[in-house]
């Protein structure tokens, strides 16, 4: 398979004018071909495609959209050593991590399959006649849910395949029935296509229309707000920065007609350590911190960029483990010269923030995007007081927040904005003293942890990985695991039709997992 | 029970200055006490109450807010002759609708109450430890639904019990277990009152801390405003016109932590008529559309305001019976001023429409709030062109579109916008020849019906009431039904926590319904 730098459209290869070209982070060398950026009318008629595949419910019935879902995954297996060879050069993430997210993503693709087959999450609700009720009849009440209608996918860049155009956003977007519209990221345009032409054979395979997905490329921020201005565009999702994530919100929100965007926009991930763990496992916890924030360098969501203890004689010896865990190791190759910008920026901002000291930086490297670890650290007066110390950093370091007490830790908890995660580390006894610092943090997170590290997403059932803003948009939907799928449904209630004109699956000859005047009907249930 | 003329503020009674008053409809008369306009501090104080609620998990568990809602509906029947009383002086609506309304405003309690018992909606899913899974262990995941925080309320004018203060958005979040502000609605502040004293003493019967519900009485937009804008408030819920709610949900959007609105804004809820149905019964149909035109003076969300024929001789016929049925009547009393000069301004303006011909206009009245039912009637490629004359009119008026064919019949549903509700009125054996304009009509609404009238919005788990952009702020949710709970709780998932250390409802020992590693446990299903 190979690359041609052009827009994918419901079923067809757009070439275009040449614009932009993906740079290899670790050499600085311009990467061939050229892609182009998608112009208005190619916006259009990848919108158009999408929105003809909604109307005419050719996404088809659950089983229709599993076989979907099973082919794009084995279709993406299938050129899984090209994407590799290509996104390794994009990106600079090694090749073990691009088979490893190949393994998730493709294990997702296959989630959403199992789940359509089993019903789960899309059940109906089913209310039947009472005619001789009084003072009025009850007519017959069916619910279920339907797709939105087309979505605009805009990847992440530090994922190029889980949270990419074949990630979870599209996956579970697919799932629900709607058509996807990726928006090809900038930084690897080519394993976007590569990506992109799995999922078109994948439709081919699976007899989908060729308009159940397109994909659009563009280095152009109008390609992306063209997209979402798009009239029949039904809703949005996002994964990335939080300026990137609001101004998109914005945009739909400024729409005539106003759409949901789903913004995963990353979080800072606090990490508290209470005083007994500290004593009797600092070290320990120290190195899983560092290996933590140096995964992907520091380029995660959920890398912990806090770290808040109790000072004391161990916090000395905890730090001194810190800094030599992540600092003492050679520096990373990041994504894109953007982001390394970005995060030389944000180090430099908070070492001249008030109370913020520089304990540690790594070594510096040679490379264009080489990026040395840092640790830092403050007190938790200047952490509460300062909003902007306590942001995200996208990059491989962490700051150390010292309390006097835990008094203070519960103030640092207090001040806290929304978070994706955060992680208590400590004994189940002294935990048991402080439960109110759990209260604090689920307040403000959606995720909270105990004793494990932040990073590490489970794609499951229980999982859920959203939180209020800033972390997203909206904290009541996640972008991780089976309940992703419902952001892009909604409950349409079909009142008073004989069988033989409901959908399909609304229909009382129908088996299958529903609920029929408030009592379960499920053949998988105990 | 004694009309004050007070906010009612975590359990207190707080005068003001008072600045309005109610007006009886009927008679133009104002109705003692005044009322006053919350000043900031107020809403302060009621948010702040609300806020250490949630905080400290006052809402208790499910069985504790379970109590608390039986107790209200206890509370609001006690007062039920009072509450009817100033209902109709305030509203103009008859005594026995307040007794109707009474009657569902308390099943609705009662049913959230009964929802949290079986653990409905709210079922946590857990997925277990896998320590030996490879290549990585999988945690203990355990994910449950969370209250969002401090909701405002702002009932509707038109249902002053069952969308009022301690209607279905306040239920449903002092189900989900958020605490309420409800702002009274300034057109009936007497009625809202004795609802709040209701609910303020039913949080004693249940030993709920105050700050669980208040009312903040006011009339100018600046307590709206403020409150919304309150950064301790999670939610907002609103029932009324497109432009108070669209007004509400930007102010929501541009605080500095955007917080969710659901505002349900109305609808024109067409009926489509098809041709062997209007030929066949169609004097029935004239005569049911009439009726629920009439209901309430027209002052009802779902109320029919499109009729959608395929001319020809049954259309002429049709159309006399229609107006007859609609226009013979003697007029009604609308809800306030206010209102009634809103839907004569919509009638001249439709009435000065390109293509837009008044039909008949029933006999006015003399009161300072009676309006006269109208029949209006257009052409569809009228209706087509011109978005201005789609949408809904409040009050009791509707306007038949003609079609010259079945095809125009397809372009006008084409041409909708989001609407609550769609009606078919058919046989079976007609509309199984032109199912595509189920599928038309399913993508612009909330709630599709059969030879049904949109009005009458039973309370149950297969409602949906909501719908596309411009019936609500976003489709995803409903406003009536066991459902509309969903729109007030988050997920957070809790990773790695021993059992004694988890929410009660997530530890392994709880029995009740829930999802085991892909199994669900439930004792009353099938």
């Amino acid at each position: 398979m190979g690359i041609d730098g052009v827009h994918l459209i419901a079923g067809e290869s757009v070439a275009g004018q040449g614009t932009f070209e993906a740079t290899n982070p670790a050499s600085g060398q311009q990467l061939s071909p050229q892609f182009p950026d998608a112009t208005r009318d190619q916006i259009d008629a990848a919108v158009k495609a999408a929105l003809q595949v909604h109307e005419s419910r050719g996404a088809g019935d659950a089983e229709q959209r599993a076989r979907f879902l099973d082919a794009a995954a084995a279709r993406i297996e299938q050129a899984g050593d090209a994407i590799t060879l290509r996104g390794v050069e994009e990106t600079g993430l090694p090749a073990g991590r691009f088979e490893a997210e190949r393994g998730r993503t493709c294990n997702q693709l296959r989630m959403f399959a199992s789940m359509l087959r089993e019903g789960l999450f899309t059940e109906s609700i089913i209310e039947t006649a009472l005619p001789d009720r009084q003072p009025i009849p009850r007519p017959d009440l069916r619910r279920r849910m339907r797709a939105l209608g087309p979505v605009a996918v805009f990847g992440a860049s530090n994922f190029p395949l889980a949270f990419g155009i074949a990630g979870g956003d599209t996956a579970s977007a697919l799932a629900a029935g709607c058509p996807v519209i990726a928006k090809g990221h900038p930084a690897h345009p080519g394993t976007c296509e590569l990506i992109g032409k799995a999922l078109q054979e994948a439709a081919r395979d699976a007899a989908m229309p060729a308009g159940i997905f397109s994909l659009l490329q563009g280095q152009s921020f109008d390609v992306g707000t063209q997209l979402v201005e798009h009239p029949s565009i039904a809703a949005v999702a996002f994964t990335g920065s939080r300026s990137g994530g609001m101004s998109l919100w914005k945009l739909a929100a400024a729409r005539e007609v106003p759409v949901p965007v789903f913004a995963e926009m990353g979080s800072a991930n606090p990490v508290f350590i209470l005083p007994e763990a500290l004593a009797s496992r600092g070290e320990e916890i120290a190195t899983s911190i560092a290996a933590s924030v140096r995964l992907g360098v520091g380029q995660f969501c959920t890398s912990p960029g806090i770290v808040v203890t109790v000072a004391g004689d161990q916090g000395a010896s905890f730090k001194d483990a810190l800094s030599a865990a992540l600092c003492d190791e050679p520096p990373g190759t990041m994504l894109h010269p953007g982001i390394r910008k970005g995060y030389q920026g944000a180090l430099e901002q908070l070492a001249a923030s008030h109370g913020v000291e520089v304990v540690t930086r790594g070594p510096a490297g040679t490379g264009p995007c080489d990026a040395e670890a840092a640790l830092l650290k403050t007190d938790a007066s200047s952490f509460i007081g300062d909003k902007s110390i306590q942001g995200e950093v996208f990059g491989p370091s962490t700051m150390l927040v010292e309390c006097s007490s835990m008094e203070q830790m519960f103030q640092v908890a207090r001040s806290l904005e929304g978070q994706l995660t955060a992680t208590v580390q400590g004994t189940t006894e002294e935990l048991q003293q402080c439960t109110p610092l759990l209260d604090l943090l689920e307040d403000r997170v959606g995720r909270i942890l105990f004793n494990g590290m932040p990073t590490g997403v489970e794609v499951g059932e229980a999982m859920h990985h959203g939180g209020p803003w800033p972390a997203t948009t909206d904290s009541r939907w996640t972008s991780v695991g089976a309940a992703s799928i419902q952001r892009f449904v909604r409950p349409v209630c079909w009142q008073g039709f004989p069988d033989s004109l409901l959908p399909v699956d609304l229909r009382s000859t129908v088996q299958g997992r529903r609920r029929v005047d408030g009592v379960w009907h499920d053949p998988g249930n105990r």
